[in-house]
């Protein structure tokens, strides 16, 4: 089923302990489509200025990435994010933030995407991705990010968005945040009160957490990579190959659930091995497939 | 088969966010042999002071813990420990250290013990634990534990112990200290170089790591538990539910230490769920293969 994507296109300069990457292509909309393009079609739906140095047409080449909805505006800026991440590569300082076009209204849904099943929306204002939401006419399954600044300061329009998102895609710090409760398991079930049929908590190196409003839970572990290089995307890898397994299934029953999240756990190990979409860029879906088998062999006793 | 353990009895005080419990019954060859005893007979060897208020053998009464190597020394003091959990209940500071007797010369392990296959060293200065090795005639599989100060300060006895340990079962911080290394998984390769066949690293609530010298590996999730009271003791319990398997088996393989990691972090599970001994004092042993169930089947896809 149809799989659509809204959320930003960056300009970012990374540093992690194992070297720099300036001025390189970020943003969650195209970590999300590259992931996800490995298991469905994806209608993108984003923003940049002219000053984008980026031809996300060459990017996506090859890949099944609909850019119908890209949006270049002229006389605006391109979002722009630098970052440190620091010895334990769980923790992260954003040292500059410049939002530009992200700060102005965002882009229309095309209307060639209006009838799409299978909805991302990444992390924006929550305000923003109701908008986006209402364009979509009959989605089957919504799932969104969201982050600090939102839980804390646009908590009323948040909880609207949960009421009408099938899932929440959360890492731990903002799930405790969002819910006023130290321990996870607690913290999962005091947000599916809030709206989502499901929720997936992202542990970093430590995991993930799938809790359904039925009570069935399913808990990961993170893929044992060596090469960890640059996080960076890999949240946004980990939704992407979660909901392009769902949107190929046409399907999120939990067992189907709980596959995709092995999918999204996987896809976001080849990111984090390499700067910037280099990790994912460089392999082919047999090397997801490989390492899909090699997570469920690592886990199983 | 046999399983002997070497380590400490204590008087805690625990605080936590959920409570507080003063001169309460603690140390590592204690929450052992309560969580081993569930899988296997255990032979215990410890050292109290005269004015220690508990009486094991009634602590221990109708489980399978031979008593034979409890040493009461007079005019000695008891171990005691003071320590306060943080919100995340990961992180602990210790407010007080009284070793007292665990300052002095380790108890001697009894003839009658010295056949022993099963060796579990829980953490103690590197040099007692080679001594107290050394009275074992023929040992099967030998497991120990260390901690920061050790690894700062007595590296070089804590490399020679490594050379005559089966395997090291350590916490993720500790690992990446003892290989100077970040990385988690090249950390537990490096780890491997220095003697041992096997290595468990525990991640606390993120899980647990478990890595061969023949490149075999398994990762496990912690029991997700939203009752969490007291994480002292868990990995102690861990480690007792891991050897006591290990014993009962008489065997260890890769296949059955994995399944000895399952049921060391189910046992785990039930100690952090009450303080000090309570949560393992009132559980039955149906208890701990139900829970083993449902973690296999909350990792399962």
């Amino acid at each position: 089923m149809s799989l659509l994507v809204t959320g930003s296109i960056g300009i970012d300069t990374v540093k992690t302990p194992y070297g720099v990457s300036e001025d390189c292509l970020g943003g969650s909309a195209v970590y999300f489509s590259m992931a996800a393009s490995f298991f469905s079609p994806v209608r993108f739906v984003g923003v940049i200025g002219s000053d984008c140095p980026f031809d996300l047409k060459q990017v996506f080449a090859g890949r099944n990435v609909d850019l119908a909805g890209l949006e270049v505006r002229a006389r605006s800026k391109t979002f722009r994010w630098t970052g440190t991440y620091h010895e334990d590569m769980d923790q992260r300082t954003t040292d500059r933030l410049e939002l530009n076009v992200l700060a102005e209204a965002p882009p229309k849904v095309p209307e060639s995407f209006r009838d799409s099943k299978f909805v991302f929306l990444a992390n924006t204002a929550p305000k923003l991705q109701l908008e986006l939401l209402e364009q979509i006419r009959e989605p089957v399954f919504v799932a969104a990010d969201t982050m600090n600044c939102w839980i804390q300061e646009h908590t009323k329009d948040l909880k609207l968005l949960l009421k009408k998102t099938d899932c929440l895609i959360i890492n731990e710090d903002e799930a405790r945040l969002l819910a006023c409760e130290q321990n996870l398991i607690k913290a999962a079930k005091m947000i599916l009160d809030m709206g989502p049929g499901v929720v997936v908590v992202k542990k970093g190196g430590s995991g993930s957490l799938l809790c359904s409003a039925d009570g069935e839970k399913f808990v990961l572990p993170a893929y044992p990579a060596e090469g960890v290089n640059d996080p960076t995307g890999a949240g946004d890898s980990f939704a992407g190959g979660f909901m392009g397994y769902l949107a190929q299934k046409g399907n999120a029953d939990f067992e189907t659930l709980k596959t995709a999240t092995a999918y999204g756990t996987v896809t976001a190990s080849f990111t984090i091995a390499d700067f910037s979409l280099k990790g994912l860029d460089s392999i082919s879906k047999s090397d997801i497939e490989n390492r899909f088998e090699v997570l469920r062999k690592l886990t199983r006793f």
